[in-house]
């Protein structure tokens, strides 16, 4: 008991074949073993005795290898592969392992996996999806594709498709299962259980809850599986129903889900639509992906990376990073522009040109701290309206300290290296006004574009460099100008 | 339905008394509107009606507006506010209330609130809380308070919290829960729910699945609680277990819980002691604050931020950043010395001055975004020995590209502004050479330092903008003194 390993993805005796006869599980658990090298995530050792079967073509061997693996690492595998590799590896998958598989992927590798599958197959394979997987499939396609794909499902799936993609992205109604188990409030708990022995096949393939609705529809409740067991047969649900229960909005954003759940650790929730009717859930397994994508925007965007960062073609990611360092090329020539009024300074007192960049660079770094720190307590809800201007100060205090420390430090080693105090002192000087620039610039910029409803994370960086470069070379150079020559 | 708010905090008639009689609810809903204001997090607007009161010392109108609050939006509003504002809130919270607040504060106020509140008060409500949560607020206790509350709970649960206590910090011994639901599997589906309707109040208070244990204890599979409810009461548990559920070891790092959840959409795992039996289990709800955890200090230590960032005192603040900055001023003083090798070509051409930071700046910013990329992937797995060439092979062809393109445009700059092609020659060869440069730190840097067990979002922004400051600072002046002097 210590994979979770769908029984098609189990080995099957006669893929081993080739290996010596009756020792083929002992093949199959090294297989695992090798696989598992490296901890919970798939080992590059299996990687490479699976590139080394796709080499060979041998695809017999193909089969043993992957019949080891769960459809999550051949989720993983099919991003380390090249796309010629991937057709190898898709042409061995039966249908049930590729509905397993698909929804599995990375969302810059599905785009391009589905590109290699057949409409039909992907049809196929839909109809054994819930609606939320059926969605997050069809939403990746090319719109060619598309169109095939949704004329080959059945009328009802497709329906269902089409209503979610009519949500916004990123919105509940896209990430929502339809399928849901609701009873009215006058059922028992033992009309629940006969109910569930009877129609089991049809109810949702997993669930937390089982929703309470009024005869419009409309929840008014909700009741865990495990409560159901716990109470006599006799028991109304409208005696044990959770009048509380989170219900969320088709038009919630998914991070608003994500801080719901956090908050009031959530296993599902429902979800109503603008009518207030329940037309689906939200389970925790589909927020931790919608937070780990969160997080992991958010990560790459404040060092200019958009998109998935990763598997995307090298083009796409040159263009993706061309534009931030186009950004940051602009500021860096309004700096050298800043620099260069000093010209006639430089030219008399050099090493000017030399300690410029340390109160920059200084300057850089403390205002990057600050504004990690707010961007992050802002898109974790701890930095709201109420503690705005706490932060600020909070901020400001720490700058002003750490600007009069590394001061001091910066002063000390000019005066060692260069034994001239006038200097050290307007580089003192320089180094507080730049790190108390950089503490009011870091707090105030990502909370004013965040008020302005621009994505912080994304765009604070630029400016808070911007400010402390200039700032930085600005107040050194004019000081040293005015004290020193 | 759509508040999760548990009895405890619900508005009391008689705690409204205070507004005009009978038009008490109508108040509650009011605060309650004002509470949720700016989205699921607690407004601004009420965080000011609070301090109002806690500032006129209004104990009464405190209580109201209070009740009016979930003890999770209490946790925030102890997080906003004083620690003298504090003590008047924890004042007015009772025993039931202060059990549900603690374990949802923020690491850092928690320590403080802790602080704050009577041994034996905290004695009271740990006997309350599940082992888990009594874990967590121990574990944030002063020495001296350890002691004194461990010596006021009952022997029993102080054994327990001790064990759990007794497991590395951030290791799943840690934050199981021992409060579990095991079951023989010659048991069927019927004595299952019997068990569980006569000792329902024993069982733990939420659960999504019953271990199936063989009489050693160890586990053979799970039953989650709606297959329980689906299948007919003869039905023996061997028939329906999931054999191949996941389980972890008491051993196993957070980090790798938080990534198999994720991987496998669990809600639930059961913990195994070093001898392989099943002593407790982790629920996703928990793995969902882990990870947020992890994507915070991941956010924050790129930026050289320890600790939880806020909510720690301003001096801890300026400590924390102070050793991060010192190690950069470090970096900037060497970069200030490469550029004082070129004292004399800079008297000379000083506009030298003004375009090495341009150089330094662009590759520190492609730089940054490699190693991103490859940080973030390296923390979700995606970035393993299966695929480090091709990562770097990527990353450098990515350089080389975006090398190029900002070379010609630095150029261009170059000769607009100061009519001298010589000049942008020199800019345009020492651009590429620096974007070649951070594309490999950028992606080898982490690599190694991930390789050698050091956490590579901590360290590599140090390594890496270092290399493409000295990279940009002396191949630029290096070739302007070889090819204009």
């Amino acid at each position: 008991m210590t994979d979770t390993k769908p029984d098609s993805q189990k080995p099957d005796p006669d893929n081993v074949s080739n290996a010596d006869g009756d020792r083929g599980p002992t093949e199959a658990e090294t297989l695992e073993s090798i696989a598992r090298f490296e901890g919970p995530g798939l080992s590059g050792d299996f990687v490479e005795l699976v590139e080394q079967a796709l080499y060979d073509e041998n695809q017999q061997r193909l089969d043993v290898l992957l019949s080891a693996l769960d459809p999550e690492d051949i989720a993983d595998l099919l991003g380390f592969i090249s796309v010629g590799d991937r057709r190898q590896v898709l042409a061995v998958l039966d249908r049930d392992a590729l509905g397993e598989v698909l929804p599995e992927l990375d969302e810059g590798v599905r785009e391009e996996v589905l590109a290699l599958v057949e409409p039909r197959q992907i049809a196929e394979v839909i109809e054994d999806l819930e609606s939320d997987d059926a969605a997050l499939l069809v939403e990746d396609l090319g719109s060619a594709q598309r169109a095939e794909v949704l004329a080959a499902v059945d009328p009802e799936e497709r329906a269902v498709i089409e209503s979610a993609l009519g949500y916004e992205e990123d919105s509940v109604g896209r990430m929502m299962r339809r399928e849901i188990f609701a009873a009215p409030d006058f059922w028992t708990v033992g009309q629940v259980i006969d109910h569930m022995r009877e129609h089991g096949e049809e109810l949702p393939e997993k669930f937390y809850e089982i929703y309470v609705v009024d005869p419009k529809l409309h929840p008014i409740g909700a009741v865990s599986a495990d409560q159901i067991l716990r109470k006599p047969r006799a028991t109304p649900l409208s005696a044990i129903l959770e009048e509380d229960a989170q219900v969320v909005s088709v038009n919630t954003p998914e991070a608003d889900v994500a801080y719901i759940f956090e908050k009031y650790h959530l296993f599902a929730a429902g979800v109503v639509d603008e009518d207030g009717r329940l037309v689906g859930q939200i389970t925790v397994d589909d927020v931790l992906d919608v937070m780990q994508e969160q997080n992991r925007r958010s990560a790459l965007s404040m060092a200019g990376v958009t998109g998935s960062g990763r598997n995307v073609s090298i083009l796409g990611t040159t263009r993706s990073r061309f534009w931030w360092l186009l950004v940051n090329l602009f500021t860096a020539v309004l700096s050298a522009w800043v620099i260069s009024w000093f010209e006639d300074d430089i030219a008399r007192i050099a090493i000017l040109a030399a300690l410029a960049p340390v109160v920059a660079s200084m300057g850089g770094n403390a205002g990057a701290q600050t504004m990690t720190v707010v961007v992050r307590a802002l898109a974790t809800k701890e930095l709201t309206s109420a503690n705005t201007w706490r932060t600020l100060g909070r901020e400001t205090t720490v700058g002003v300290i750490n600007g009069i420390m590394f001061a001091a430090l910066t002063a000390a080693v000019v005066i060692l290296w260069r034994h001239d105090t006038r200097l050290a002192f307007v580089i003192a000087v320089a180094m507080v006004a730049n790190h108390i620039a950089a503490a009011v610039a870091g707090a105030i910029i990502p909370i004013g574009l965040s008020r302005a409803k621009v994505d912080p994370a994304v765009s604070s960086t630029v400016f808070v460099t911007t400010v402390t470069d200039i700032v930085g070379f600005f107040a050194f150079l004019a000081l040293a100008s005015l004290m020193l020559l």
